[in-house]
């Protein structure tokens, strides 16, 4: 009997980040990127979150290795926690290669299993077949996947737009993956993020044309924010500035190394003459200068946010012209505000997205989503890369476009999407979720931990301490009462002593009774004072109560 | 010699929410609009944000009352505050005034001040002489404010839209905005809000035909969320519904009491008998039910929530429609596509903004600022109601419309505008900032609270007692660590236990030198720990060390 074909996202569908997709057939194991996400405003504390992998962990043998689509954070962000576990080998093109190598010498990680591909290029990882594609996205190197397995071929697009004229003169590979359409694919997973957008994006190149225009406007400095990976917009400031005589100085720390890395591999093509650092600014006039910067997304501690906030030696102000060159992430909208109120009030001039051309999407929207499924034409459809609605418009999308609707799947995480050559169904679930981070613990913290640091933002701890003698319970010192971000200690003495007055009789029930009961006037303890400060305050700060045992001498 | 007309804005520059303006003119005080602000997402445990009234306090011989613009947040969330500080009248139209007695009753204030007053009236206070004009707003009852003083004509426009076809059948009192123009305005002080949006609103009577188009494509139950003081939208939702056969349900408190409020007031028209309690609905057919409810903005507890989130005995799935009828205010984006990607995921249709026409703006757009500005032809001009950037940007079409640069004040909080007939200048400042009420607390929360919330929220608290001889610092007990929201305690034993040891021979240091060095003792403890956790978690929880010393028998 022929073996199924698993497909199981591990993460990326039904959440923006921390893209992973298992599929297994047989005895073989590969996995289509291994992302990282950042916490949601609840994660109180994470540093990031990275896909539960027990899964892999528990079929350990059949693992061939990783194949990354492209070099951002939702796409490599969890290799380097995979490598500690699985010591395999991880394809992708130059500049992916290039900045997860980057990650695993901060982890302190050996990079000998890195394997640098080209499109174009074809590797066999167990009875798969990956075929590179060439596609265009927010980053150099991005690339879709033709995977071909002994029941059919998987095409997994990897975060991609269509862009006719991107700035590398390379063009997504349509013929390669119209060739693979001609000849049957067996499912498509393609990225849905945009699936909310009609129509077709902007070619990135449309927006050299803006930086054109306000280059020409400017009198005084230019200060240009984007993201540090999207080398190609970079590029285009970078081009632009020069020709209007401008000198190019790169701030903040992911902006410095991924130009230096990028200039390296040859993706970034700017003459080293034309760079300057910042402490060479001050030699030049202001027309002489460009600043191209992090904090496009409001990062406190980011370039553009110290430039703001006049805790840069570049202080942005009356004169300056700030270019934000990206739009807000969701959940970072306030940040991205505050940041250019900031910089109105400093006097400079602002142009950001909505107000002028200044930014455009690496995600396909709805037509470009189309003429994928349309040149692949693929039995089963699985949509990736989307919160829920997106999945579920897409999926829609694909049954307008001729899929059947009962092989299209909107799947969870950690659901086993399985298909034979002709037929498909969820048929079961493995061990998945959210793996959170903080500082060096992986996975240590958990919902107890979460909600007590929620508690804790909300009204503060309030300790009461007592120290009893150990047979007795002769009260020997307190109740004592210490506070943190509860009240100003110093302004609300009255309230601290009228609330160790008040458990004053409480604490002298120890003595009174058998040791057994003292759990018992331990909580009643906490919540009297629990009482008496909500009564007074109407605040309820999380209490802890310490007693302390004086052994006799 | 002629006195000084003096604005004062003591909220609602530079920020969104807590519109406050003072007018004072010799010994005569009137303030505009006492409204309340969320707190940000720094401001932890924070309820509301008010704004300080100590100028007020200053000068209270001076205040002759408050005008409200509209029932709105804020413009009205201070009054309860403004009201335990001041005897004074309070004036607004019928609705503003409804909504207003509602907040005293809860705050168990007198509501013997409130002065109930129709557009085209006339109020003296003081030596102002305050006409109410009617106005468009995303609420009923909203007027702008002509205030004649002994130098001239001000003009407040409140929150403002141009609408010639509201549901009311009342636009906008445009003729005697431009009565006051013709006969010369001193200063117009203007709704900034949505200065950064080219065009004209569209008139809330348009998406009357979306409500139309969904209701007739409709099979199952339709569940609309609004803002519940959104009156006119609530009226033409259900006059569609009930068009279309279905009877009302309302559910969230703030829609079922403005619902009430409403048609007491005669500002909603809705046969008694079409509408239905909620444990009623499942005697009717699906396709004869509309829900109109709160949780527009993704709010935990909202009727919306608990419906997605099957805490509520309206489970929303299969077969259901949803139309949120609102867009995301900044900061509630995230909440607000987590609550339809579960509404997807329930297996229901979701319709949304950016999708459909089901949401406009209730502030005026570019071309509609422009009308203002040339209809009032202001000598003087001070855009309100934004942040810095809309105030920047309504300063700089100010002037392309003919006011002059230095007559156009982009003003913080607290400044003080100084009129005279044909001059002005920022002339000083006033007390003025953020009063944070946090429980029973108005203003006892400030940066060091905040910062310790801050601080516990990321790596959470561990506590370190030590009991010891009061005289000798003989070590009695301890050292004894206690800790939330850092780790999970019982898997973290062994950190815990080594934590102890290691802190061992620094609590004995207490019995071996002088009492006036125990408090170095303390503070070397404290960093000692700190080290160790940092060190084996790269975790930096708030330490609380608590020595407790214990008399001598």
């Amino acid at each position: 009997m022929a073996q199924k074909l698993k497909i199981i996202p591990l993460g990326g569908v039904g959440e923006i980040g921390k893209n992973m997709t298992v599929l297994e057939y047989g005895k073989d194991i590969v996995v289509i990127d291994c992302g990282l996400k950042f916490p949601d405003e609840e994660m109180l504390g994470i540093d990031i979150v990275i896909p539960d992998m027990t899964y892999l962990e528990q079929n350990l043998e059949k693992l061939c290795g990783f194949i990354i689509t492209h070099g951002h954070e939702d796409h490599i962000g969890a290799i380097p926690y995979a490598l500690k576990k699985f010591h395999v080998p991880v394809y992708g093109t130059r500049l992916t290669m290039a900045l997860i190598e980057n990650k695993l010498e901060e982890h302190k990680i050996s990079t000998d299993t890195l394997q640098r591909v080209s499109p174009g290029d074809i590797v066999q990882l167990g009875c798969f077949k990956v075929e590179f594609i060439k596609t265009c996205h927010s980053i150099a190197g991005a690339v879709a996947l033709a995977i071909t397995t002994p029941i059919g071929t998987v095409i997994h697009t990897g975060d991609f737009k269509v862009d006719y004229t991107p700035i590398d003169g390379e063009p997504m590979d349509i013929n390669r993956l119209a060739y693979y359409g001609s000849r049957g694919v067996l499912a498509l997973l393609s990225d849905s993020t945009n699936v909310e957008r009609a129509g077709h994006t902007v070619s990135e190149r449309e927006i050299g044309k803006t930086f054109e225009h306000y280059f020409d406007e400017a009198k005084g400095r230019v200060v240009v924010a984007s993201f540090a990976s999207n080398i190609f917009r970079i590029q285009q400031i970078a081009s632009v500035a020069i020709a209007h005589g401008r000198f190019i100085c790169f701030q903040g720390r992911s902006m410095v190394s991924l130009a230096n890395i990028s200039m390296e591999l040859g993706y970034l093509n700017i003459p080293t003459e034309m760079i300057v650092e910042v402490d060479k600014l001050k030699k030049l006039q202001d027309d002489q200068v460009c600043v191209i910067t992090t904090g496009s997304q409001g990062e406190p501690m980011s370039g553009l946010f110290r430039m703001a906030n006049a805790s840069h030696r570049l202080n942005i102000g009356d004169g300056d012209l700030v270019i934000i060159s990206a739009s807000a992430i969701p959940g970072n909208e306030v940040g991205v505000s505050r940041i250019i109120n900031q910089l109105f009030h400093n006097g400079a001039k602002v142009i950001y997205d909505g107000m002028a051309d200044v930014h455009v999407s690496g995600h396909a929207f709805r037509e470009e989503l189309r003429l994928m499924l349309n040149i692949t034409k693929p039995q089963f459809f699985i949509p990736v890369h989307g919160e829920y609605r997106h999945l579920y418009m897409h999926a829609d999308i694909a049954v307008e476009m001729g899929v059947e609707a009962e092989k299209a799947f909107v799947a969870d995480i950690g659901n086993v999407v399985e298909l034979t050559y002709n037929s498909g169904k969820i048929s079961g679930m493995v061990p998945c979720g959210n793996i959170l981070v903080d500082g060096a613990g992986v996975g240590d913290i958990g919902n107890v931990v979460l909600k007590d640091r929620r508690l804790l933002s909300q009204d503060g701890l309030v300790t009461v301490v007592v120290a009893l003698q150990k047979n007795t319970g002769k009260l020997l010192a307190g109740p004592e009462i210490i506070s943190r971000g509860f009240v100003y200690m110093r302004e609300s003495e009255d309230l601290i002593q009228e609330a160790c007055d008040i458990l004053l009789p409480q604490v002298q029930l120890f003595a009174e009774k058998p040791h057994a009961e003292w759990s018992n006037i331990k909580n009643g303890l906490r919540a009297r004072l629990k009482e008496y400060l909500y009564q007074k305050t109407k605040r309820t700060p999380v209490i802890l109560s310490v007693i302390v045992e004086i052994p006799n001498d």
